[in-house]
């Protein structure tokens, strides 16, 4: 099997536990690494460039789309977010499994794009657990509650578009679920293509011989 | 996650071990069972009914056909294969994975009519391995040997359409590994539509009442 690591995109619903699975892969597993954004919003207190996102201006993003820099992007409130490519494919070449933790539209164009990634939606276990977290948080407010499940309504819609569905219920269960799910995805012959075209081809010339 | 089965089918080269890992899975795991074929060929010396195969007559084999009893089936040599449905059907509603080993012809008329069956294509390391597995045994002459190597040639032109390809260069981290992929796929959201569209309702049923 071809070492190169996997382009692992992680969405799933507001509440259903995606940051602190992606720290528990990367702290458990040591053959991952999470994906930094490139973006033109202001840093927040406390954010540090190249470690939260990396801070850049409107013209250097730009020149970065033209130049063909970026697994994906996206413009959100006027503001530009975006995959640096060279990072991800860095990783992956060096047998680095790459966490990019995206919203489903981001997730649908980077599957398009690359049909080798692998796309894993995490959920609660039900409707109930999640209305359940977002409510024991007690910081949110009624409205901002009603706005997630909303939201977890329209992601809901596009489940089926994810390789797996995983259930977060125990959290280290959970982690190794999705190691797991990762691992069993360098087997798909999309992943093995070079293996596969040498096989083919090397059976070509004993059939040939044995003629 | 639902807790049926898994129709899992093992298709590869002849020469890759096809037989001895289907041995090793229902040796090493308790969730597993080996659909056995229907056919209207007459038994060999020591094939015992409803163990290698269920012998029957062409007649009766029509009229599964007919009833819509079979969940494949080809014709071989003047005489009928094919896979009874009634079993595959009440082993995995029991939760166990059904094992179909058969030729790819076979496998994608599975994944046509069950989207929700897993493919995996089984192959030893390399061609040259492949090769030389033929040929240690001994008992095949070349003539049998050239006939495998492009019957090979033609396999190999499948595999893509395989969901998972394992190489068999040691047998018990291949059965490991062909169980690990076998789990893996439960997580697939074409074997969790009920989950999905449970989550979806229920989520529904929220947004509209937080309105």
């Amino acid at each position: 099997m071809e070492p190169r690591g996997i382009l692992m995109v992680l969405s799933g619903f507001s509440g259903a536990g995606k940051g602190t699975l992606v720290k528990g892969l990367l702290r458990k597993y040591d053959n991952y690494v999470l994906s930094v954004s490139m973006t033109t919003r202001a840093p927040r207190q406390g954010e540090r460039n190249g470690v939260e996102y990396f801070f850049t201006d409107k013209r250097n993003f730009e020149e970065t789309i033209k130049n063909d820099g970026l697994v994906e992007y996206a413009s959100y409130c006027g503001n530009y977010y975006g995959t640096p490519k060279a990072f991800v494919e860095e990783q992956m070449a060096a047998g680095r499994n790459v966490i990019l933790e995206i919203e489903i539209q981001g997730a649908l164009k980077i599957k398009e794009r690359f049909p080798e990634s692998l796309l894993i939606f995490v959920t609660p276990p039900s409707a109930q657990e999640l209305k359940h977290r977002l409510e024991k948080r007690g910081t949110e407010t009624p409205e901002v509650i009603a706005r997630r499940l909303a939201r977890a309504v329209e992601e809901s819609e596009g489940m089926e578009a994810y390789d797996y569905i995983v259930v977060n219920d125990d959290l280290e269960t959970c982690i190794d679920e999705i190691h797991r799910l990762t691992d069993a995805a360098r087997r798909a012959p999309v992943r093995n293509k070079k293996f596969i075209s040498e096989i083919r081809e090397e059976l070509h010339g004993f059939a040939k011989g044995a003629e």
